[in-house]
């Protein structure tokens, strides 16, 4: 079937993306310049923005369902370690050339479905057609109690850090996508291979530790560009360090048979990139409470090492020796 | 002299963009993950997305303040057309290859003009290098009391047509800057040739509008497609239609004299595109009061025409007779 080609930025955005928008009031169904937001008493709202592009953060050729998930999931993730509630979201689109309305199609439906499970709406935005890769940049905004945002630059030494989930899932993901030769010989099913390319394609934001992060955590961000890196960040704002004790590194199961075959890739764990978990610096005395609370939300977390006032992030193998990567983790340049 | 080259996005935002945003609180330096913002009680935030990109939006070649300003600009316009005050920006920039520190510098620069200007601070963003034009996309947050925001598509028959400033002269300074042949006949002194240019780079938010058009415009939307363009989309929202004048456009001493010497350039003032003014829906019995104030505040607004229940756009000539363009105005697609 030969469906119609796209003309114009309002078949885009009445046909495919309005319906988003329906149940949001200051949306105005995306026929106006701008939303408007109507904050709850005594609360903030936290706002981060962050753009994934075709050939960089996804592959052109991936299902346009996961895409949307993706340009979506990404920018929660950093509202979740935040500690904020996902509320609302604009979404500038960067096509270098009209999208068939299949993809189109798919790309709302991913959306429609993100938004269900994110808890979160489209409310504006642009459309543009200029060349480059397809460009989703998405600002993301959140709900905290006024003055409750979790911020990344307050651990202190002696803090307890915890992961959410599973780490380098999405890094291993990707190399069995890009299909180098080194896969061939990892002792996977071919359902965990898929397993782990799905958590490239679809990070998932843990909405369940949001109150949780709120109330008992420090410090928090999520990794996107690889413990090592991501934690070294947190740590310098505050000139402190972090010892990390690479068999604390919580893993998959198929994670855990690559790095059994082939200890090298310890550093998908610490250093893969794109995780989209959270990582929490948790003080001594409410780690009982944090856990106890995580676990009741059936949020699985690892306690993975400390802060310490020794500047630097050491990853320490079984004897305690420190472990050195060739690669921190992800630059964006 | 030779500086050395940027080496990471560190370089970027801790460099460069971080004095940008060091006097709002909830912007942490921008070495967070995401932006506090504290709405003020019984205030709603407005929010709007503008991406400009080289060769669509702006030549490479611009100075880099002038790129700043506009990519700033673009997105309070759509803030003062909505009657909120300005009041926080994120901003994702994408970068084909690593900017040069001179160019940075200067955008910097450019951005630290346009924010004590135009009254808007940065707070957050993300920074990228990937394939594809330079392109800044900019959320911009403003604030309006509670229910307040100046909509698109609530105007009525009879509503009087209002436009901030003067039309066209965007568009004629892009015809300059393309250097075609039919601009060697335009009568045009070099400083105006030189002003129509300027218009171009750097559109001029009419801040004062702000609490006039909050208090008496039904609708409004600034316009950037071109006047017919932009006025048939606010129309059609209320299956309503408009006449304009074309004498009545108001037009600077250098696009005057361009339209009087080639009477065929009254397109760029109708349909131009790339204004950045105000076009606005105010109830006749507003009319006296909106120009008063106006005129108060130093803004310069012109009637053009008024709503009619009739749907379609129609300019008219000295004669009453509709004229008709080529292009209505300019597609994103």
């Amino acid at each position: 079937m030969n469906l119609p080609p796209i003309l114009s930025e309002a078949d885009i955005i009445q046909g495919y993306l309005a319906p988003l928008a329906a149940h949001y009031r200051g949306a105005f169904g995306l026929s106006d310049d701008a939303a408007a937001i109507a904050p709850p008493p005594g609360m903030d709202l936290v706002a981060t923005m962050d753009a994934v592009a075709a050939g960089v953060h996804f592959f052109p050729d991936d299902p346009a369902t996961d895409i949307a998930w993706k340009a979506l999931a990404v920018n929660v993730s950093d509202l979740v370690a935040k500690g904020a509630a996902p509320h609302a979201y604009l979404m500038s689109l960067a096509f270098p050339e009209p999208p068939a309305r299949e993809w189109l199609a798919g790309f709302a439906a991913g959306l429609a479905s993100a938004q269900t499970q994110l808890g979160i709406t489209l409310i504006g935005g642009d459309t543009d057609r200029r060349p480059g890769p397809l460009t989703i940049t998405i600002t993301a905004l959140g709900l905290v109690p006024a003055g409750a945002m979790v911020q990344r630059g307050t651990a202190r030494a002696g803090d307890h850090l915890f992961v959410s989930g599973t780490l380098g899932d999405s890094a291993l993901g990707l190399v069995l996508r890009t299909g180098e030769p080194q896969t061939q010989s990892w002792p996977l099913a071919s359902h965990e291979r898929l397993m782990l390319i799905r958590r490239y394609l679809r990070p998932e934001p843990r909405l369940g530790l949001i109150p949780i992060l709120r109330q008992h955590a420090r410090a928090a961000m999520d990794i996107s560009d690889g413990l090592i890196k991501d934690l070294g960040r947190m740590a310098a704002l505050n000139s402190l360090g972090a010892e990390v004790h690479a068999s604390q590194l919580p893993r998959s199961i198929p994670a855990g048979k690559v790095v059994a075959a082939d200890a090298g890739m310890i550093s998908a764990l610490a250093a893969g990139g794109n995780d989209y978990e959270v990582l929490a610096a948790i003080p001594p005395d409410a780690v009982a409470a944090f856990r106890a609370r995580a676990k009741a939300t059936n949020e699985f977390v690892t306690q993975i090492g400390r802060m310490t006032s020794r500047p630097g992030v050491q990853v320490l193998d079984a004897d305690g020796a420190p472990i050195t990567f060739s690669s921190p983790g992800y630059d964006h340049f």
